[in-house]
Formats: C-alpha cells, structure tokens, sequence
C-alpha cells in the first residue's frame, strides 16, 4: 500500500500551512466555524471534521481548543490562560443544546470524546479520552436511554480506566489486574464474558484503585472530568516521547496540539446501528466503486480489536439501503471536495449516519495511478495534478512480483530490504549450484555471507538472493537492483554457514541446501516455504502517466545497464541512453576470466597485452550488441574500474587450479595475490590508477569500443558512445587516459574510415574532483557523478561496513536518511553543486549527470533538478520511477523559475 | 647536505626573474654589460659570470646570447633570426681583440666553450661544447704556445668527439670504440698511456669517423664550428629530456636558454697552472675559513674524474702565496657582495687566476644555522634575513643522529625515509623479541612486513622499525616519527619472511635473525652491518634562530605527544602545548591490552562498563603525567579513534591464548574477531562512530581526564585541557558526544569542587566536517584539522595501499609531492580554507590547528599560515622546523598584509 502524505484538499503542502487569521482571543471554536485551511491552528483532526461540518456532512457535533492555546498554556508553566475556562463553557453549553443532550445528566446524557490532534500528524505520541462526562448518575441514564445495561457500566468502567491512565498518571496495569481478577472470578476468559452486576462491581474497585493512588475521590463532575482531560492533552504535546518523536522527525515550528471535543455516538445501540470504513474508490484496483467493511451493533474499537470479523459494505445496500445510499452520496461528495479518494469512517447510531473521519485514502499502486488517471478522465484534476498524486517511489512495486497481499507467513527474520521483489525457491549456498540448478529448471535463492563479482552469474541464475552481511548498496544489493532481481541484504540473524550449508534462525529454526525459502525484497522479509507471490501488469494506466511526465520533466532519464537484454529493458522502460555501461562484469564468464587472470598475473607489459587481445573480441562483441540496442541514443561506457584483486580467485582450491591453468607454481600464485591484497581496496589501486600503471587497458577498450562502433557504423546503425574514466581526483590522471582513449579511436577511426565522435569525460566521484571540476572541464567533455563512490568518500564510510552503524544513527536520529539511499544533500549534494558550478565556469554548458544509485530515488531526483543536471541514470528498474519523480520536481520547481530565483 | 635552491643575491625568487628591459634587437651581451639581475635573458650561467665581470673579478672574457633569441629560434622553425650572425661576429671580435688571441690561430689559437645556461638550473639537460676553435691548423699553434704537443692533441680529440657526438649527433660509441682500439693497440689501459703520435693518429680515425656518420668533413672554420655549436644548444632546449625535466619539476614560462661563449683557460699548461673550489666558509661546519680543495697542473674535468686526488686548498698558502692572498680577497669580495657563503671554482693559467663560477655553496644543516646567525653578528643579515637563509626542514637533521658521511656502506635496498636518523642492530622479527632483547640491553632493529598497534611496545624497545610495506604515513612512519626513531618503510625489494625469520635482499643476500643491519631514515637505505652514525648537537646558534623565529611568528607551534616522555621532550624543543594525543596508544601495555581487550568483547554495556572501569585507574594516570609535564598550555586530548580490531589479537596461538583469558571458546571468540573485520577498515566502525554505538568509552575518557586536571588543580598546577572528539561528519554526532563529554565533566567537577574549564571541540577530517563546519562550530569550541584522513578521503587514496600508485604518479609527473608528506593545497587545502571559513562565520574567533603529519612540513605550514589556522602540531622532533617554517610563512606573508589583501 502506498503512502499518501499529502493532505487531501490542496497539492501543494505549504498551502495547508496557512491559515486564515484568527480572531484575537479567540481560544474555541465551534466546527462549523473551522475549515480545512486552520489546520495549524484546529490541528489536522479538528480542521477535518470541522470542514466537513462546514460541507454540511452529518457528523456528532463539537468544538475545538487552538493550538496557540496550548502554547500559551506551556507558556504559562502548564496553566491555563484566565480566557480559556469561559470559552469552553459557552461552546459546552452550544453542543448541548445541539445535541439536545446534557454532560452528566441522569436521563439521557451527552458523552464526549476529548482528543488531541497537532497540523502534523504524530500518531500515537499524545493523548485521547473517551466517554469523558460519565459518572455516578450518568451511567444509570446511559442504561435507561440505551437499553443495556452491561453496554452502559463497561462504557464508565472504560472511561475512569482510561482517565486514571491519561489524566491521573495511574499505573494502568493496576486497571489490568482488577479486571484480570473479575475474570477469574467469573471464571471467563473474555471481557465480554462479565455480566453487569461484574461490572459495576469492576467500577467500585476501579474507584477504589484511583482513590489509593491519587489520594483522592474520581471525580463526578463533568466539566472537572473536561478541564482535566484538556490538562492532560495540553501536557502530553510537551512529554518525552512527543518530544523526541518530534526531534527525530523533524517536525518544528508548531504552536502545540489543538483539542477536540466531540459528542459519542454509539454504533452498539439497539435498532439500526453499526459501524465502518468506506473508500470511494477500490484502494488495490482504483477501480471506481464503494469499497470498504461495515459491522453491525458495534463500535470502531471492535473491529480494530478483532473480536468480530466485518463484512463487505455492500450488505448495507439490502438492509439498510437508505442509509447506503446516503454514505454513497456523502462518499462522492468528499470525493469531489477533495478531489481524491477518500477513506471515511462512519457510525450508524440508531438509523442515524455519522461519518466521524475523512482523509486522503491510502492505495496501492496500482489503484493510485489508475485513481490519478481516471481522475483526469473525469475533468476533476489536470494532468499536472495527477502527476504530484502518484508517489513516484511506488512505481517500483510495479515492475517486480510481490508477496500476496493475504498470503500465510512464517517470518524467520528481517534484512534490508535491498532490490524490491518477492522470490521463492530452494536455498543453495554457492554460484556454482545456482548455475547448476537452473540448468535444470530448478528454482532457487542464493544464500551467501556476502556476494562477490565471483558469484555474479549465481545472482543471474537464481530467483534471489539472500546475505547476512551489507547494506542497501552493497555489492549483492547493486548487481541485484541492476538485474531487477529480489534481494534481501544484512540478515544478520541469520547464521549462514557456507561450508554446513545451513542458515541458523534466532527461533533455532535449521534451513538447510534445497529447503524451500521465500524473500520479499520489499520488506526485507526472509519466510519459510514457498509464500505465494502476484505478478505485476504494467498497464495502459501507468504508461500515460509516464508519457504525461515526458512531457513536463525537464531532465533526461538514463539507465545504468551492462547488458544488451538490460538495455533491451531499460529502452522499453523508457529510458533515453545508458549513463553507466560497467565493463567490469563482461569478464567474468568463463573463457573471459582466465584471459583477464593472466593479463593481471603478466610479469610485464607484452604479457598483458598478448592477454588484453585475447579479451578484445569478447568486448568489442558486447559494446556491439548493447550500441545496437541502444541505436541513436547515447551510451555512457566506463572503463574498467574495480582493483585487480576482484577478478582473483579465493580459496585454496581456485588458487591451486589457477596455478594449474597458468602453469605457475601455487606458492608464486599466492605470492602474487598478497602483493595484489589491500587494506582498503575502496581507496586503494583502482579506477584511472588502474590504467595510469598499465595503460594498455584503456587502450583495450577504447579500441573495442570505437571498432564495435565503426562496425555498427558499417551496417547503418547509429551511435552516440561516450567513454567515461572513472576515480579522476587529479587533472593529469583524465588527461593522460584522455589521450590514450582519442589516440586509439583516432587510430581505429583512420583503420576503418568511420568518424565516430566519440566524446571522452570522466565520472566525478572524489571529493577533490568537485574541487578540481574546472581544471577536469578544460578536456573533460562531460561528468557523470558518482555518488555512491562521493558518499563513501564524503562521509568517509565504507558502504560495506557502514552497516555497524548506519542503523544505530538512523536509531538516534543522527541521520535521517540512509546516505547510500537518498543523496546527503547538505554534504555530497554541496560537493555535487560545487562540481557543477566549477565545471560550467570553464566549460559552457557541460553536460552532467548522476550514475549512483541515487539516480533511482525520487528526494535524490529533486536535488539533481535544482542542481541543473542534464539528466539522471538509474537502474533499469527504476527508470519509470525516475521519469515521474523528474517530471515532479520539474512542476515543483521549473528550471526557468529556479534560474529567475539565482539571479 | 643542505639543498641551497635558494639564488644568491635576492631574498625573493620574485625578484631574481625580473630582468632590466632589453635592448631592441640586442642579442648578443657582453659580460661587461651584463648583470646578475638579467638571468632571466641571460640564463644564470651568463648572468652570474657577467656579475662577476662588472665585479671586477678576474672571468675569462666572453659574451652570451639571449635566451630570447633561443625563443625565436624556435619559433622560427629553428632557424637563426637574421640578425644574429653579426652580433655574434662583433662580439667574437670583441672577446678577440680582448684576449689577443685569434680563433684557429696558427701561433696562439683562441679556444672557447661553448655552454647552455636557462634561467632555472636544468642540470645536464642541455648541451655544451669545449676547446672550440681547434682545427689542424689551431692545434698546432696551441702545441707550440702551450710547448705540450700531447696536451694540444688531446684538447683537439677531444673536441671532435664532443662535437662530434653534440653538434653532429654522431652515436658517441663509435668515438669510444676507436679510443679503446687506439689503447689497444698501444697496449695501455688508461688514456693517459697514449703517445702524442697515437693522439694524431686518433683524431684521424675520429675524423674518418665523422666523415661516414655525416658524409662530409668535419668543419675546419672556426666561425663554422661556433654557429653550429650554438644551433645545437638552441636545439637542446627542445630536446625530449629536457621537455620531460620542465614538465616533471614544472618549470614554465621560460623563453628558452641562453648561450655562454667564453674563452677557454687550461689549468694544465706548464708553470704555476692548477685547478681547484673554495668555499668562503666551511660548508660543514659553517666556520669563517677558506676551504676546499687544489690539482695542480689540471684541468677541472681531472678533479670530476677522480683519476688525481686534489690537495687541501692551504697548499697554495706556501706554494703561490700571492695567488692564495688574492683568492681569499676574492671570496671575501663575492661573499660580501652575495651576502653569502660562496662555492667558488678557479683556475690559475700559468700563474693567472681566473674565476670561472661563483655560486651559494650547498652546506650541512649545522653549517647554514651557524653561518645565518654569524652573518647576523658580522651585520651583514639582519635576523629576518637569516632566518629565510636557513631550509627549515634541514633543522630536522640536528636531532637525529646520521650516518657518517664518509662510511663504507653496503646497501641492501633502499625504501622510503619514513623517519630521520640512523640506527643500527641486530635484527628481530617480533614486538616481544624487541622487547626481550631491549631488556637484556642489546640494541635491535624490528623489521616487519608492516607494523600494527600491537607492535607498538616493540618499537619503543628497538633502534629503528624497518617494514616492507607502507608509505611514508604508514604506522610504522608515524608512529615511529612520533617516538623520534629512525624508521625505513616501504623496502618493497626485500622479502621478509616474518616466520623463517629471514631478510632477503635483491641480490640474494639473506639476513637472519640477530644478524646486524642499519638504517638511514634520512635517505631510506637499508645496509649491511653496523655502520658508523653521528650523533647530534642542538647548538646555541640553533636556539639562537629558533628564538629569533619565535619572535616573528603568527602561528603557535603544538606537538603530537601521547606520552609524558614524549610531552617533555616537546617542551624542551619550543613546542607550545600539545595540538594531539591520541588515546589509543595507552592500551597497549601488557595489563591494560587485557582489559580493553574484556571491554570489546563483552556481551553487553554493563560487561563493557566493569572493564572500562579497569582501564579508568591507567588512563587517568596517564593523563595526569602528560598535564602535568605541559603545565599551564594547552593539551588536546583525542577520545579513542581507531577500529576496536586494531586491539584484538592476530594468529591462531595469540587468539587461543585470549579465549583461555577470557574463558570462552576459541570458536566463539573467533566470531566474534570476524564480526569486528572490515572490509574497509579506514572507513569503518571507528572514531566518533564507535563511541555513538559505546558511550560509555567516551564517558571513561571524559572522567579519565577530568579527574586526572582535578587532582593536578588540587596540587595547584595548572591545565587547559581540550577535549577532541574524532571523526565528525554529522553536527549531530558532535553534539551527541559533546553532551557525554561535557555531563560527565561536570559530573567530576561538582564531585572533586574543581572548576576546570574543559573545553570541547572535533578533528575535521572528512570531507563532510568541512563542509558542515558552520553547523558543527555552533557546538565545537575548536577544530583541529586531521589532514592525513582529510586527504585520504578527499583523494580516496588508502595511505596504507597508495604505495602501490603514487611512486609511478610521482615518476610521470601527476603529483608534484606525495600529498601524505606535502600538502595538497589545491584539493585539500581548499577543504580546510572552506571550513576554517563556515566555522568562523558561525563562531567569531574560533580557534584552529592542524594536527597531521603535514603540521611538521614547511610548505604545509606555509599554507596553513595563509589560511589563517592559529597553530600547527606536529612530531616533537619537528616542532623546532615548525618554528622555523612559521616564522619564514609570516616574513614572506604577513598576516596583516594578507587580511588587507582579502578586503
């Protein structure tokens, strides 16, 4: 289900912040004095009921207390300003005459409900009373005018419960044992098994526990039992857990919490009554219908408890088919307010409908693009609109399978949830079985500690893949994203023992090779057995959205793709060019990787290059089949940067078959490979380095590039290649393999009589490169920013170690994001922006981009907006996600506007 | 030796290059018209020559040519400008009428040489030709005047040879090989050996030589000889060597070389003829005599040759006691007038002295110390003067001891100079044996693959620490710099085999255990056997300059000192306070190691809490020993930095011993020691990061401390203790211990009734704490810059890897400076000027240092002194260069000057 944040009646959220001045002094007011704009002043909850009173939608009437109240009562050291208390009488006194009810009257008494709400939704930190105005004599009233006994003594036994918790700070499990012991007394297990006369003896043991602990009597008089309860509503805005909730949220600049005062009404009466949710629209569908559950005889805290089980709204429509037709009526009127589809409670109390709460409903989605769309169709929202209604993070869910919504789980634990998916299969432990096993048409989840470019064709060949160790970019998290493939990292409590060949559960659970394992990449969820799963559609729907947003984005949308079947499907995904071809995985098929073993095992120079030509036509094959793919767009290739170690095999076995292969002894093998090991190979012999030392490697490959190129050429099929050197810091290092890679093509360009233009720029991943963007920019002809590697390298966290304690600071609220995940703004944003604006200085109009895993993320897509880069390149996955979050932030923020802004 | 770069006769480079406007159109000057001041158009060979000239002093007369004419040579298509000839012709005349003698006269031939000369020195770049003027006519006038017809026919061999293999470009091998077959067949094996008729048969051959190289004659017209000769120098300028020098040492802007044309004198002509150098002081000792060195009857190319051993330069008191007397007035006369100690080579022609080159003599450390300061006591330099004469770095080599210069010396190989001084001992391969034998009073050097903490005590016991691997900020560097101990790291040619106890050199030499070795951290050779040193002398000259450097300084100057040893022998050299002290070092010894070891591997806080509670006692101490030493300055204690691994044990015999320890099982701990392994340890679970997961380290730290001032105030000395929180990148991480640190303080305080003042602030050394300064300094009450990990993230290099690239950066000019030893101004430097400049703007005055290694480097001190830091810190052993190097930064750039410039 998809979040919906935004508030329901206006699209932008600063709209919501404004509120229409209030009158001076004026703490109260009634709902139909309120509208949805005073949020910051009613709160969220009394703003709503308020501007639904005010569309004249029947709901229990009711007033609200300021948030400014609340600030001045905090102001005041936690009392009341002097003009609160005659306020508050002189709207009590309007409800009762409204609802012809009084608080506390012995005959027919008037209940209410006395709730907190702040502008910004903080669920569940501050405090709410029910049934507040019962006492002694209204109980006896509540149980003549309703009917039932035992309905009226549970409602007070409920209420001084709840009062002695929230208002009077009594332990509540001392509420807890008393009725733990009424039922052991009746010999029950349920509440509901205590008979009346149980409960008004409950109530006398419940008075008797608030007078030990507070000294003193539950107080009787109503508008005690009201003051009080504002008290504590007020007093909770300022308690620890609301504070620290507000601290690790973010939320600031808030006057307090409003208080709203409502009359119960009661779905558990006699006669015609009953409680529900509707949505105007089918939530997982979006499908436009009357959709959602109704319980008769019963309150909303029944059907959140679980007690009963509801049935579909439609049953409404035989038995009460009046009052079905009027919550449809009322149901299409929000809708039409609000101009979304709308999630509505309501309360049938004797025939009568309440509806007690509207708000943008949340979806799936699938419903929120079908929703948006239909929208549009129906002249309700313009295609701008309905471009901010859909979270563009959600299309993702699209694209991939997913556990069945209803689906039996047996959770053994929960990783991160790192490539989004679900997958089932048998586990196997090694790449080798993977391959294995689906040569047989087995499918299986490959299990490993960490994933390594060893296991990558494992990862091809399995559904999934599972680690105990990483985090969200982690080596198995990336190659798994990039093939579109589910992926659950950082289970570490999971034992994974690759040589037993078992996982160890914190329950003791044994899985063990071929045992049947399911993971939700979604969630992060790692299951028992095969879970059932649902296959996306990508619909006619979805499609016109994104080519609504083509229209309005202002950036291009790219791929990072290694393959000619992943730029096959990133193409069809919409995107317009590769920003990212890795060239290090096109070695590691078989005959591939003993060539490239030998070319880093060469005493010398002739040594690698015989090597390098072995692994030429193998490149220049690939370059081809994904150039062609991508016929007349552009294609971002980066030359080889991993440290040379990656392609080195582990372990005894692969070391000595190695030796065997090369004709080397072990022993010099070995010693070859601890000369090649490095304390931090992050920042170690890599990237241009690589190529400084042995610049026959980029000679390699910029003749594979420019002949797969030139070939192309040959058959018609145009290219637009640009050749990225990647961990440039200094200006030297991309000038030097700047010229190697023009030499080369130069030379191919004169072999075969094709002239290619091949432009040659570098990826800006080091924090001195943004430093040194000018002096990169004389000969760069573009930047790609890496901000995975300027993550690592700006924090100084290694993103496969940053899982000791990445999670702690998200804990504390030191971070807010997961940097691996949305772009750090504030840091490597600034390096980025400083990047852009020295690189431009020097050279006009340099074309820049962003190829990290950033390029996925719809917060990262924003900042890259305003930071004025020509485009964003992400997976091939997350390319339907990129070309909506771009056209948002394009319609948030236009280019032209941004440039007027910085003049 | 001190490297004399700086020219003699101006204070400023600056003004060295400013040259006197040329005359329109003049080419050619005649020494007499030149000046010391044209170097520039002159190139510094004429310039030099030409001062002396104007001086009076007795130059064999000559002219040069413009370095402009170089330029439009070239620009020409390397064609001479059309009014060159002329020019060269007047001046030929000139030197002519001036010597009395003809160029290839028959009676008394003018011989001349013919040399390159540029602006910057460019040694052995470019080409000279000698003895031109010799034809067959010419030789045999010079063998009748000289009356030596063998002297006659070698100076005319040798300048068909020279010419030959410069002018002609004739493989200089077939020149060589004729010569050997003349010996050959004489039967001789020295030159010497040749007869007068062997030599003219010899230049026979050498002239059939140059008739089948070129295919035409070698030229008799000595007009003909000179213009090729210059065209040759011209040509040389552009040569491939000389491109490659320019663009290594990155030298620009120049127009190109002069040419010097001077008369040749002989040294080796009969009578009172010699050769020699003098120096106008002594050049080791800095003493006022005349020293160096006389060959009678030679030539200087015999004294280069070593094929005669020259006589002390007193000789010539009783031999020519006229020509004595005259050469010291002379180097009296240059001395006063360069206002420095001269390098001065002679040549006495038949009882005439001739000066042919006056120049700053290169001098040892303890010379240039002691010849500022006399030339401060003889009024010839004020104190400013004299301090920008002494190479600050060059102080560095007064406080270690040093080979002695003249030892025989077998070199196993050389690695990097990672710290100064000379050891020698026997060698051990292990911390403990150190230790053992250090006990035993034996003298030892450790030799490791690389070093870690746990080797640290070993260190401490031993001479010098040689190690395999590493750069020059390795641990084994800074660790040992920190002690002062020499240390040679990086010795990548030797195979050390830590298990067989072996030492393996290149040439197969095998060192074993106990075998004798030295060190020369100086030049990082590595030799055989113990080999004489020098010990040292910090002389009152030196405290002399240091006190005149304190005086002029801006910048305070702190040490790095982890011990009291330590602190106190900072102290004693000038340092004022301590900019760091790392935590770490103090868990080390054998008690504590236990401990801490117990704290890393507890299940829990409260296990962490009881060990810590262990460590607290030795901490404290610590603490209270480092104060007290630097009572009254400030101390900047670092909380516990590095990854908790670095304390666990390594090797299966250390880890079994620790698991009985502790009583756990060897298998447990092991997971326990794989779960703390990273795979990037520098960017890892380390620093701040770590005690944000484990408060209660950064809580004993801070009581450690408090309590540790709170007893020293109750003694009455007194601290100003700076508590230094390490790698911060989020403000919140800052303020989060900050909190700790600053509760836990106060905590001490109220409990021991000591007010103590400590103050809180952070190390910036991650990219991110630079750019967030601003947020960070709204809490931090200072920053210390930690420009080792600030440069290894910002250049993503691994300082423990970068050995394997930076060399071959270095070699193909991509770094001018390894960026670990020099710092990088452009990329890094801009870093810290960023966050110097957001911390000021939020906190008025805040207070910066630096503390890494760069805090000891004169340029790095250079830069932080323009970017306005308030002191560097560096190694007590560097603290007197830090003065130095402060003290030039504020005479080259007042900071008043620089703060008007900024407005």
């Amino acid at each position: 289900m998809v979040k919906q944040t935004k508030p329901p009646v206006a699209v932008t959220p600063d709209l919501c912040l404004s509120t229409p001045a209030p009158v001076a002094g004026k703490r109260v007011y009634a709902f139909s004095e309120g509208r949805a704009e005073m949020r910051e002043l009613l709160g969220g909850k009394g703003a709503n009921v308020a501007e639904m009173a005010r569309l004249g939608i029947p709901v229990p009437p009711g007033f609200v207390i300021t948030t400014e109240t609340c600030r001045d009562f905090n102001t005041l050291g936690q009392r009341f300003p002097a003009d609160l208390q005659l306020q508050v009488d002189k709207a009590l006194a309007a409800l009762e005459a409204q609802s012809g009810r009084k608080l506390g009257d012995a005959e027919d008494p008037l209940l209410v409900s006395v709730r907190s709400g702040a502008a910004i939704s903080m669920p569940g930190m501050m405090d709410t009373v029910l049934n507040l105005g019962l006492n002694d004599r209204a109980v006896a009233g509540l149980a003549r005018k309703s009917g039932d006994v035992r309905f009226a003594w549970d409602a007070y036994r409920r209420f001084i419960q709840m009062f002695g918790d929230v208002v009077l700070g009594i332990d509540h499990a001392l509420f807890e044992e008393a009725l733990a012991e009424a039922r052991a007394e009746r010999g029950v297990a349920e509440d509901t098994g205590l008979t009346p006369v149980d409960l008004t003896r409950l109530v006398d043991r419940y008075k008797l526990i608030v007078r030990q602990a507070t000294g003193a009597e539950f107080p009787q008089e109503p508008e005690v039992q009201l003051m009080k309860a504002i008290r504590a509503v007020f007093m909770s805005w300022e308690s620890q857990r609301a504070r620290t909730y507000r601290r690790i949220e973010g939320i600031t600049g808030l006057a307090g919490t409003a208080v709203t005062i409502q009359a119960m009404v009661f779905g558990n009466r006699a006669g015609e009554s009953g409680t529900g949710v509707v949505f105007s629209r089918n939530p997982v569908t979006g499908e436009r219908e009357l959709y959602g559950e109704f319980l008769a005889n019963a309150q909303g805290e029944d059907v959140v408890a679980g007690i009963r089980t509801p049935e579909p709204v439609a049953v409404l429509k035989e038995r009460m088919p009046g009052l079905y037709d009027e919550l449809t009526a009322l149901s299409d009127k929000l809708e039409a307010h609000y101009r979304d589809m709308q999630d509505i409670e309501f309360t049938i109390e004797q025939g009568k409908l309440f509806l007690l709460q509207t708000r943008g409903g949340k979806r799936s989605a699938r419903a929120a693009v079908r929703i948006a769309t239909d929208l549009v169709a129906e002249g309700v929202l313009t295609r701008e609109e309905a471009l901010l209604r859909v979270d563009a993070m959600s299309l993702d869910q699209l694209l991939h399978p997913t556990i069945a919504p209803d689906a039996k789980r047996t959770v053994l634990a929960r990783g991160l949830p790192a490539s989004p998916g679900a997958a089932a299969g048998a586990v196997v432990f090694c790449a080798d079985a993977a391959e294995a096993a689906a040569a047989r048409g087995d499918k299986v989840i490959l299990v490993r500690r960490e994933t390594s470019p060893e296991d990558v064709h494992g990862m091809h060949a399995a559904q999934g893949v599972l680690t105990a160790t990483g985090g969200m970019t982690s080596h198995a998290a990336v190659v798994a994203r990039g093939m579109g493939k589910c992926c659950v990292t950082g289970a570490g409590t999971l034992i994974i023992n690759e040589a037993a060949e078992t996982i160890t559960a914190p329950d003791g659970t044994v899985v063990k090779a071929g045992d049947l394992i399911t993971l939700d990449g979604g969630t992060g969820e790692v299951m028992l057995g095969a879970v059932e799963t649902v296959l996306p559609e990508l619909g006619e729907d979805v499609r016109q959205l994104l080519a609504w947003a083509d229209a309005v984005r202002e950036m291009k949308v790219r791929a990072n793709a290694d393959t000619p079947e992943d730029a096959a499907r990133a193409r069809d995904f919409g995107a317009e060019g590769i920003g990212l071809c890795r060239t290090e995985h096109m070695f590691f098929a078989p005959e591939r990787i003993r060539a490239m073993r030998e070319m880093i095992l060469a005493e010398d120079e002739a040594g690698r290059i015989a090597a390098l030509d072995r692994l030429l036509p193998y490149q220049r094959a690939d370059f081809a089949g994904i150039l062609k793919e991508m016929a007349g767009l552009p294609v971002t290739i980066r030359l080889l940067d991993p440290p040379l170690h990656e392609f080195l095999p582990q372990g005894e076995g692969a070391i000595a078959e190695l030796a065997g292969d090369l004709k080397v002894p072990v022993e010099r093998l070995k010693d070859r490979l601890h000369a090649l090991h490095e304390a931090n190979p992050m920042m170690g012999h890599r990237g241009c380095r690589l190529m400084i030392t042995y610049p026959e490697i980029a000679r390699m490959q910029a003749r594979a590039i420019t002949e797969a190129a030139s070939q192309l050429a040959a058959e018609g099929v145009e290219t637009a290649v640009e050749v990225m050197v990647p961990l440039v810091g200094l200006e030297g290092e991309f000038n030097a393999l700047a010229d190697v890679v023009r030499d080369e093509a130069a030379k191919v360009e004169a072999e075969t009589g094709h002239t290619l233009a091949i432009k040659v720029g570098t990826m800006i991943e080091l924090p001195r490169a943004c430093l040194r963007a000018g002096e990169i920019a004389a000969s760069a002809e573009f930047f790609s920013f890496g901000t995975n590697d300027l993550t690592q390298f700006t924090f100084g966290f290694s993103r496969d170690d940053a899982g000791k304690f990445v999670p702690a600071y998200r804990e504390r609220g030191l971070l807010a994001h997961d940097p691996f995940a949305s772009l750090d703004t504030d840091g490597v944003g600034d390096l980025v922006a400083i990047g852009v604006a020295r690189g431009r200085a020097k050279r006009a109009g340099l074309k820049t981009g962003i190829c990290g895993e950033h390029g996925g993320d719809p917060a990262s897509i924003a900042f890259c907006h305003g930071a004025g880069l020509d485009y964003v390149s992400c997976s091939p996955y997350r390319v339907p996600v990129a070309r909506l979050a771009a056209a948002q932030a394009s319609l948030k923020a236009p280019r032209t506007v941004l440039a007027a802004a910085a003049e």
